[in-house]
Formats: C-alpha cells, structure tokens, sequence
C-alpha cells in the first residue's frame, strides 16, 4: 500500500534525534600498502554515494599513499574526500614506517598493517564504525616484522575476547551460496585433530545465530561436509565422520539447529543440493574454498561470523603483480562493502 | 579440402582388410546392481546408433537384471540388443549371486559388480576391447563381501600390474577443464605423508604422456596446487610445498614437462589461470573434485590415466536413492562413453 499523498493529521508528527537517519559509518583497512587493496578501495568508493547514500567511510591508511594509489587508476581522491560536495568519504591518516612501493614488499610496514586494523577494531567495538571492511594484506609482511600472525579473522577473535569465530565466504545474489569453514588457516596436516564435537556444535551454532541476526535468514538450513573422501564411506576411508561429525550434528539438531550431513564434498556443491541450502560448512580451507570462489568469479566476499562487531572483506589476496597498474577488479571490494552496509543497516533496523 | 567427387584414378584403390574399418569395441561394466548403472547404461545406449556409429558395445550384467531395469526407464531393451537391425549392443550374461533390489545393498553381489570389472579388464588387455566404461559400483558391497578394496581406480592399477595410475576427471568441451589427483581415496590424515617427490614427478609424467597420447594434446601444460591453505604462504602454513612438491616441480620442467606451481588451490580455478591450462593436478580427492564436478554440472567424466588400457567412467555415485526410478541423469555416462570412443578412435588412427 502506498501513503496518501496528504496527511490527514494536522500536526506534524515530533522529530526527535532517532527520526533523522545517522549515516551508517563503515570504516575501510586498506592493507597491505605494496598491494592492490589502496587502488581498489578508490575504485570502489568512486561509487559511493550512488551506491550507498546512506553511509559514510572512513578509509584507514597512508594518505599520500592513497592519493598517489587512485591518481594511478585515475579516481579524483581529493573531489572524493572533500566532504559536503555530495560524499562522504574521509581518510584517517596513518603514516607509513617506509615509502610503499607497489609490488615489493617490506618488512619494514608490517606494523603499518597492523595498526590499521587495530584501530578498525577499536572504533567498531566503541561503536564509532557500524561495520568494518578489509582489504587484502599479506601475512609475511607481518610476521617478517617479528609478528606472529595467522589471518585477518584469528586476529579479529584475538582483538575482540572472542573465543571462536567463523570465516565464511558468500557470494552476493539472491539466494547466494555461502561457505564457512571449521578450520580455516592451518597445515592440511592439523586438520584432522583440530576438530572435535565441541568445537563443531559452536562452530554451527555461531552459523545459525549470525545468519538469523545479520543476514534475516528465519531457520538457517545448513549442510555440513564430511573430512575424508566420499564423507569417509562408512568409515572405509576415515573415521571422523563416525566419531566427531556425526555426533555434533546431532548435538546441533537437538539444540534446534537445521545442520544436515556429513556429505561427500564432492557432491555437496550440486544444484539439487545447493538450492535447500542457507550455508554449507566444509571442514577445511581447501574443501570449501575453490568451488566457492569459482562459483563466484571475482565477487565473492569473506565475512567474520561470531565476532562482537561486522566485518567483511574481499576473497582475495593482495595480487601483487596487478599493484598501480588499475587491472585489478574491484568486484570483491564492492561486494564486501555492499555486504557490510546491508547488515549494519540490518542490525539498525533491528535496533530501531 | 574437400576431396574430389569423381578419382582421376581409373582403377580403385585395392580394399585389403584394413581399409574396411572396424567397429570400436567398447565395454561397459554396470556396476553396482542396486544402483543406477543399469538403468543409465539403457539410456546412454538408446542413442548408440546415432551418437556412434563407428563403436559396438558389450554390456557386462546379469541379463534379466538389464533387461528389467531397462524396462523401467522405458527403453526397448530387446530391440537394441538385436544386432543387425541397426544396433551394435550386445549383453555379456554374468549372473547374479543373489537377486538385486533398486535402492537394496547386498553384500552377497559384491563379487558380481567384482567379476564385471574383471572380464572388462581381461577383454581390454587382450585388445577384445578398446576400452572399457565403468558404471559406478558401491565399494562398501565389495568389502562388505570380504574382498579389500578402495576404488575402481586402484583395482584397474592392480590387475594390469600398473604401478601407478593417475585418477583425472574432467569436463567435455573445446577446453575442458580437467582435474587429475595426486593421491586419491585415502583418509585425510594420511596425504600428506603420501605426497613425495617422486610420486609426484611420476605423476606429472603419466599425465604429459597419456594427454598427448590419448587426448592430442601437443603439448601439455600442467598447473599444480599446493597441499596447503594458500599453497603453504612460504612456510607458514606448511612446508610440503617447500620439501617436496617444488622439487618435484623442478624435476619435472628438467625432464621437459611444462609443470607449473605450486599455486594456492582457492585461486587457482579462476579463468585467468584455466585459460592457459591442460590439465590442474590437485594434491587431494576433496581439493580438486568439488570445483570439477561444480563446474562440469553431471557431465564429467573419471579417465584413469597411465594404464596399458583406456578406462573411462561416469564422475559420480551409484544413488541408490534414484536406482529404479528413472530420474537419474545419464549425461556423466554419456560423457564417459564418448570419450572412451574418442579415445580409442584416436588410438586407432595413431595405429593406421
């Protein structure tokens, strides 16, 4: 039904604070600085305020350095940041520990990195930023630095006092396919022996209560892998199924969640499977990665479930070798911000 | 160029026994009898005459078996079995141990789907046939029955006293996207220490060879995974990349195989890097099967690479829960019968 043209109410109704729309306040990590994550973050703000009317972007970096990055893929920076001229974008200055040249790394900005993301997180934890997206880095760089770091999302859990997060990959579209992972950056090695009941029944139920609270899925159908070849085939090739994932998918069941499995991987990814599914969970990197990020061709985003605040990002690396050279496509950086944008909208629609 | 209508040769050339070609002879194993082999052997077949016309066909299963679960997806067993009439499908009666229920495992018949694949196998090495297709088999009956046995791929390794065998799946097309595994059904925990060099190097040789024997392809171009998350991120999430599939790597290139990595596994499958491939090796079942058969959408095929005989096979299960129904999809073993006879017509000209 569309509102009458004219209001029948001869007053008009109050205007307090929460009936003018605070912007939503996105902040952007722009990475690793020899990388491809400062130019495509111009690429993908060149768009904002057609895109996204409704939020601002604070884009964390170098600002020489970003400036110099979006004159290489002829982006206007300093139009684009110039607030009040119909955008809202604004670069927080953080000064690099050397000159960033692209395609070369150096040990020497691992910290450079570091502190972006830090202060992306404390700023979203004190609720300056609604939802927070990254760019790629490179994990050498930093642990080159003398740093021991793994990820972007082990380093998020650690930051926020979370005790267990969950990566996941999606696509966009409007049933998209959605991957989250058990294990996520570890030796193929230490797979088997980094899951267990416990561990998986959280790992789902993060799943189930992320989707329901950022993404409005109502009964989150999940599909769940099995760790070996053919899901183990009745324990022929492999007894995890059997011993660990079985057990917490029913553990899951009775706590009311919709986890169906474990599946052979390899036929999981079907139409006849994919069309019932709201996530699927694979048990390692490898297994769900690929085929998600085949299936979605450059578009495809990387969102931390379990985490106190939202945070999206780009499923790729830092593509060193398309660094200043503006070949880099910025469909993922463009999907990570849609994506951040609609659930913080989403957590202020709850919230209103 | 098209040859002329009429010979300026006043006599014919003289027809000796080799102009007059003969068929190729091709068999099928039909696997499981509770699954869909039987019937998806009907199907494929019912389109013989027009899809191959140069090929004969001999179809290893219990008679009445065939016979009835043609039946039940409506095609005219009788008259294509009738050889002369325009069809060159003949049965090849081994009877069942026990009778055989849709959707019904019995162990009793595990030597039965054992005995098609031995006569297939006997047939192929004393050149009865240029190849043989393999229906899926459901390996839980087999063992079950007392006989160890892992896959259709090691057993076809064993009875030809094949060292190793390379398992490759791949796609139909101009350039099909093509997958070969470089271990295959084992438990996850124990790939990694399957992986050596020379494994490795005997591998990327057996898929240089048999590309350019049985598929033409001139000069084979090999891209490699690495084992672990982001191919191993120089040392920091594993070293098998570093210790031995690098130096696998080298020895390969020295001995004039265009094999090139380790690259990550989740970037690798990209059209960037596919376009400019042959053939991906993956290191393990679930690393590269679910992007191939993702990809290739219950049109792909299993070839079994490095043996003295061509063996070609549908890419998935035997889906007991579809046998007797008439619902499951008969495009894998399609696929699978036509490249069996490409690739013996292939062999067939090499030898003329």
């Amino acid at each position: 039904m569309n509102a009458p043209a004219t209001s029948s109410s001869a007053t008009p109704a109050p205007r307090g604070p929460q009936s003018v729309p605070q912007p939503l306040r996105i902040a952007i990590t722009t990475g690793e600085p020899a990388g491809v994550g400062p130019e495509l973050t111009a690429m993908a703000l060149a768009g904002a305020a057609a895109h996204w009317p409704d939020a601002e972007f604070v884009v964390l970096g170098d600002a020489d350095l970003l400036a110099a990055r979006a004159a290489a893929v002829n982006v206007d920076w300093a139009a684009l940041c110039t607030i009040g001229a119909g955008s809202r974008v604004r670069v927080e200055h953080v000064p690099l520990a050397a000159p960033a040249q692209a395609g070369k790394l150096d040990a020497a900005n691992g910290r450079y990195v570091l502190a972006l993301l830090d202060r992306a997180i404390d700023g979203a934890m004190a609720r300056t930023f609604d939802a927070i997206v990254t760019a790629p880095l490179q994990k050498s760089t930093i642990n080159d630095a003398g740093v021991p770091f793994t990820g972007h999302t082990e380093y998020l859990a650690e930051r926020t006092h979370t005790p267990r997060v969950v990566m996941m990959l999606a696509g966009t579209g409007a049933r998209p396919l959605r991957v989250a992972l058990a294990t996520t950056h570890l030796p193929l090695k230490d797979v088997p022996a980094a899951l267990t009941i416990d561990s998986l029944v959280e790992t789902l139920r993060i799943i189930d209560h992320d989707l329901r609270r950022h993404f409005g899925v109502p009964q989150p159908r999940i599909l769940v892998t099995g760790l070996n070849p053919h899901a183990g085939e009745n324990g022929y090739l492999g007894r995890e199924e059997i011993d660990t994932i079985s057990p917490a998918l029913k553990a899951a069941v009775a706590a009311g969640i919709d986890a169906r499995g474990p599946y052979p991987a390899d036929t999981l990814f079907q139409p006849r499977y994919l069309n019932e599914a709201d996530c699927v969970l694979a048990m390692f990197h490898d297994q769900g990665l690929p085929v998600l990020k085949y299936a979605t061709f450059g578009e495809g985003i990387n969102v931390t479930l379990g985490l106190p605040i939202i945070r999206t990002s780009v499923d790729h690396g830092t593509a060193l070798d398309l660094a200043g050279t503006g070949r880099a496509d910025a469909g993922s950086l463009i999907a990570a911000v849609d994506a951040a944008v609609s659930m913080a909208r989403f957590r202020h629609t709850r919230a209103s």
